[in-house]
Parts: C-alpha cells; sequence; structure tokens
C-alpha cells in the first residue's frame, strides 16, 4: 500500500468538493485526511488529500481529476522535498490529582492548554503527523474525552511554488 | 447570510463524504471550509464544515445529514461556547533586504518559520481563524507565493464532549 498526499488547485465552485470526492470514493479506497480551503485567490480553492491505495489506481485518479473542469492543477508532494503539518485539539479527563503529569507531557511537546476546567482541559498541538500520532498515544494514557484533527495540509519546500494570481 | 460550523461523527467507510458533500454542494451553497480526518476511533472519521447561508437552509441541511445511514451526529457549534482553531503554511518572497521585516512579523504573531532559502521562507501559524486572517492581511504587503489552510477545526469548551468509544 502507498501512501499519498495530493494537493489540487481548483475553481472555487459549489459542487467541486462532491466531484472530486465520488472520484475517490468510487474506487472503494478511503480517504485518510482531506482539507478544502481558500487560497490567496479567491477564485481557487485549494483541496489537500491523503489516500493510500495501490500506485497504479492512485495514478488513474490523479489523471482523472485532471481531466475534471474544475482542475487547475493537480500534484503528488514528495515527502522528502515537502513540509507535511497537522492541528489537534484533544479533550482529556483531567483533575487536581493528574493535571501537573499531563502538563508536563503537553509541556515536552510545545502543546498549548486552550481550556481548562475542573474535570478536563483541551490542548492544541501543530505539527508532523507522526508528533501528532504520538503525543495522542501519550494521551491514551489518561482519558480523551474528545477529538479533533485537520488532516494534512502541505507546501513543498524551497521557491518552487504553484499559484494562479 | 448566517455562517455555521457544523460538526459531523460520521461512519469510516468509503463514499460518506462524497455524499456529504453532495448534500451541501446541491443546493448551491458554498462550503467555506471542510476537514475530514480519523478520531479516537477507528470506526468513526469527524467532519468539519464551516458554511454560510440561509438560517433555514442550513437547518434543512443539516436535517436531511442527520438522516444519512452513516450519520453518527451533527450538531452546530456555538461561537460563544468553542473553540476555533486552524492552521496556514504561507511561503513569501522574501531576500537580504526584507528578511528581518517579515521576521519580525512573524514573531509579533507567534508564527514559527519552518523552511528558508535564498528566495523565500514559509511560515506556520496556528490560531483562531481571525488571526491567521489578520497575518494574511500583513503579508499581503510582501508577496505571497503559495500558501495552505486547514479549515477550521472545533471543540466544545468545558466537559461536554460527544465521542463514540
Amino acid at each position: 500500500m502507498n501512501k499519498e498526499v495530493l494537493s489540487l488547485l481548483v475553481d472555487n465552485h459549489s459542487g467541486v468538493l462532491t466531484r472530486v470526492a465520488s472520484l475517490f470514493g468510487r474506487r472503494g479506497f478511503n480517504i485518510d485526511s482531506l482539507t478544502v480551503s481558500a487560497t490567496d485567490n479567491p477564485a481557487i480553492s485549494r483541496i489537500t488529500i491523503v489516500v493510500q491505495g495501490d500506485e497504479q489506481i492512485i495514478e488513474q485518479i490523479v489523471k482523472q481529476t485532471d481531466k475534471l473542469e474544475e482542475t487547475r492543477e493537480i500534484f503528488a508532494l514528495d515527502p522528502n522535498r515537502s513540509l507535511f503539518r497537522e492541528l489537534l485539539l484533544v479533550k482529556v479527563a483531567a483533575d487536581e490529582t493528574n493535571r501537573s503529569a499531563i502538563r508536563e507531557v503537553a509541556t515536552i511537546y510545545k502543546a498549548k492548554i486552550i481550556d481548562l476546567c475542573m474535570e478536563s482541559m483541551v490542548m492544541e498541538l501543530t505539527g508532523e503527523p507522526d508528533k501528532i500520532d504520538s503525543f495522542l498515544d501519550m494521551m491514551k494514557g489518561y482519558q480523551i474525552l474528545e477529538m479533533c484533527r485537520t488532516g494534512i495540509t502541505a507546501l513543498e519546500r524551497g521557491e518552487a511554488h504553484h499559484s494562479f494570481n
């Protein structure tokens, strides 16, 4: 199984996400994460998709996605030349007995405590996906009440860039 | 126009994103941002959607989404009781003449410089969407080469939580 991070620049039309999601969903392989949001050009949205699957099938879907009217550009990000980041919000059960211990883990990972009440706290952590995973492994030693990850967002290192201005 | 942040807990099946996106896309109103990723339960994915539109239409779509077989829960996040965060990666043209000035802005916003070359730098910033917007406004004074936002991810403050463990 191959894991690919794909970046799409598409026209910011209603319905474009449906068409992209259906191309990927149809093949029955799942999307690990997907983010879509604005770019510096209001007419263009950026979709970042992480997929796992057979290399050839991914290649086919990339070609099909490239043919969509709304697709301006689609490219795979080379892990060796890219910056991958993800944001996590996690709510953990915490009271007087274990608050310090949890806070110590947060400090080591440079996670920020952004909400605190008598029985729980919410932490925010930004980093490479592996770092997020390993922080979550530590938090599993406590009780995770709820969590929310953004999915991966990515840019290439260096001066190379893709944009439509 | 009303802006709503909706949180969905759905079965982690191939195709669920297509169905959700098509419910929202069909009405012709656009999705401002969407993130989908794993939760602490591998069988469940979490989708966070930011939509703008008529309050009644949003309410209708929420009801329709709730009826989907894969939907475990859908709820709107109250802005007064929620934590909204977003992650930005932005590549800006920067050389010896303006590197210090850009770095100073980054320091004020607590943005991290995560890549640097002779002609550009990449910064990472996590915060409330308004903070991201205002940082980008500052960066427009320089030359934005490329950017990538994750879209909003959100949790409620306090102990209340939604999860399926």
